[in-house]
């Protein structure tokens, strides 16, 4: 998406690749929404260090920036002994893994590398095999999410105010994002709309990452507290919700998200409010049979017992707010039921929650199609 | 209640008087939960600069700040003429009134002692008056917390987990507190249960206050993020939910509060989890005939946008959070309506908020038969 930095504005994407220094491009995260910095990596080594740093976060993001670390590996390796090269790349695949254990995104976004340089019969040909194959995932992504914004844009009008919760945008993907897709497809339409961005405790990332993703785009938007948007509903002030997934369950269409996003469905529901989840097809789990069996990660306390901000002297600070003595509960999501969710937005068109299992062969294969 | 400072543990009312100084003592809230210091206001303007700069906040704390305030100024008074006092006071009454000038409680509370000391025949006698009327109402709004501690302290079982938000604490009283003294009181019955305080964006007066005071008292919490209040309740993690009242409306048992309290009812009611708001008898409104009607507060974006702290160096700093070209909208307060609220609970007794208007004369009464 386009970033105006110092009267500039440029298109940029979250992970890009710069071919002739063999640098993974990345958009350092931590340091928005006050400094906007592309940082380059010199090796996979780097890479591997920046998805665990959280430099880069979001699963369309870690995926394609793994899938560039592992052709930025196999591309440094010198010599022509494919056996050899083969190791180096299992070395490679392994420590890009282990920056992010749980994460499901990156082994696949590996896993489709790997496939597809393996038919090269040399190091060079399976070098260059594996570039293009990364290449090939990251346009995927940004098909993906382009696809998004297209189906779900339909349902944003002109005078509407929308409400979204963390961050599902540009800065989660290689572009676009999923929940911000239907609102950058919906402003180059021309409809005009207002945006509140929750601003999603305890990590703040709808005030930090989706505010500054919305101001560059110049969407209309406010920030609100966690606690504002059941009164806004009340008093009629929102008329769509739309919210993005880590992972979503094809059986029974319940949706794990961001701590915070069953709460907005169920005020949303009572309201009549129709309530949307937009996702690419990747985080869609065929298997899980309830969202109970989701595990809910559960994250150090001093999220929740200050902030991270910056100082009237412009220093980055973490300040304690909470009482010195007491301690804190810190889930970092929650489970969404179906009956909840209007409806999911995929790249493959809008859908029930509970239509996803019955759908499954097309969803299966929208991936394929979409990506034609 | 008491507070421990240094290893030393002393009774505190969060307003008191030191009638040979002629000073209003008041705990300096700005500075919890990182400092504990008691501040004595030297004459009547000073005390009217605490109300207005929210060193003493909270409905019946300063009510009682404003009488004693009142009599502070009167006992200041130099000469025998009671006309020139009677003049004198009226200037201290307008100068506390104008701290907080949509306040009703200073005026309640000021009015209170006006009557008492107008039977006073003398400037000596009006002066003593003054002071027994403060001190009256000081020692009412402590019966009034007690005697809904002890009906409240029902509700609680062993075992239970209990959810509150903001601070209804002895913080915002006297002493002991609304939405706290059914805990306090249930602590000193030796029942043994554990409370969730909701940080309370964007002013944080959960984690801070409510977290301090719970800890002061040994009252097993944790804090959580406002949004994670949802996720608990899914789990089966909240039995009883009890939070405070700025305005309780007589005729229809709506309640104005906290922004953030509707949501955590709308959940209450979706998982059957007991709603109970705490309130003394000065916060009903008898007139009002809509939560509509109530004016809704709107703050200023900073508190949203950033966040008051102490940093790694003990130094108190607001930090920006916020993506620093956006702006926030900031309500204070919501309505919550009475279909969501399992019972009000009073010093006279828990009641269906739709039977407030039908016990009206009760109630009504109920604040006397307290204060014998």
């Amino acid at each position: 998406m386009n970033v105006t930095v110092r009267g500039r504005t440029r298109h940029y994407r979250t992970v890009a690749f710069d071919s002739a220094k063999n640098e993974v491009l990345l958009i350092e995260q931590r340091l928005l929404p006050h400094h906007f910095e592309i940082i380059g990596t010199k090796n996979f080594k780097e890479t591997t260090k920046a998805i665990k740093d959280m430099i880069v976060r979001g699963a369309g993001a870690i995926g394609a920036t793994a899938a560039y670390g592992l052709a930025q590996g196999a591309r440094a390796f010198r010599g022509t002994d494919l056996k050899k090269f083969q190791r180096h790349v299992e070395e490679v695949y392994h420590t890009l893994k282990s920056a992010r254990p749980t994460a499901v995104d990156p082994v696949n976004a590996m896993n489709d590398v790997r496939v597809t340089m393996s038919v090269g019969e040399t190091v060079e040909e399976q070098q260059a095999l594996a570039l293009a194959a990364a290449e090939e995932f990251s346009n995927h992504d940004v098909q993906h999410c382009e696809a998004i914004g297209q189906h779900g844009a339909k349902l944003i009008r002109s005078g509407m105010k929308v409400l979204t919760h963390c961050n599902a945008g540009w800065l989660a993907f290689v572009d676009i994002g999923s929940a911000t897709a239907p609102m950058y497809a919906a402003q180059e339409q021309g409809k005009k709309f207002h945006v509140f961005c929750d601003e999603t405790r305890p990590r703040s990332q709808g005030a930090t990452l989706t505010a500054w993703e919305l101001a560059q785009q110049g969407v209309s938007h406010q920030i609100i507290a966690d606690n504002a948007a059941g009164h806004l509903m009340q008093r009629g002030q929102i008329d769509l919700v739309i919210v993005g997934s880590d992972r979503t369950l094809g059986r029974t269409g319940e949706v794990a998200n961001k701590i915070g996003t069953y709460t907005k469905a169920v005020l949303a529901k009572r309201h009549g409010i129709p309530f949307y989840v937009a996702i690419p097809l990747s985080t869609i789990d065929w298997n899980m049979k309830s969202g109970f069996d989701i595990p809910i990660e559960e994250r150090d306390a001093s999220e929740v017992l200050g902030a991270w901000g910056v100082t009237s002297k412009g220093k980055r600070e973490y300040v304690r707010v909470a009482n010195p003595g007491s301690g804190a509960f810190n889930a970092g999501f929650d489970v969404t039921p179906a009956e909840l969710i209007t409806g999911i937005i995929t790249p493959a068109g809008i859908f029930k929650p509970k239509e996803l299992w019955s759908k499954r062969k097309q969803l299966g294969h929208a991936c394929c199609l979409i990506n034609k």
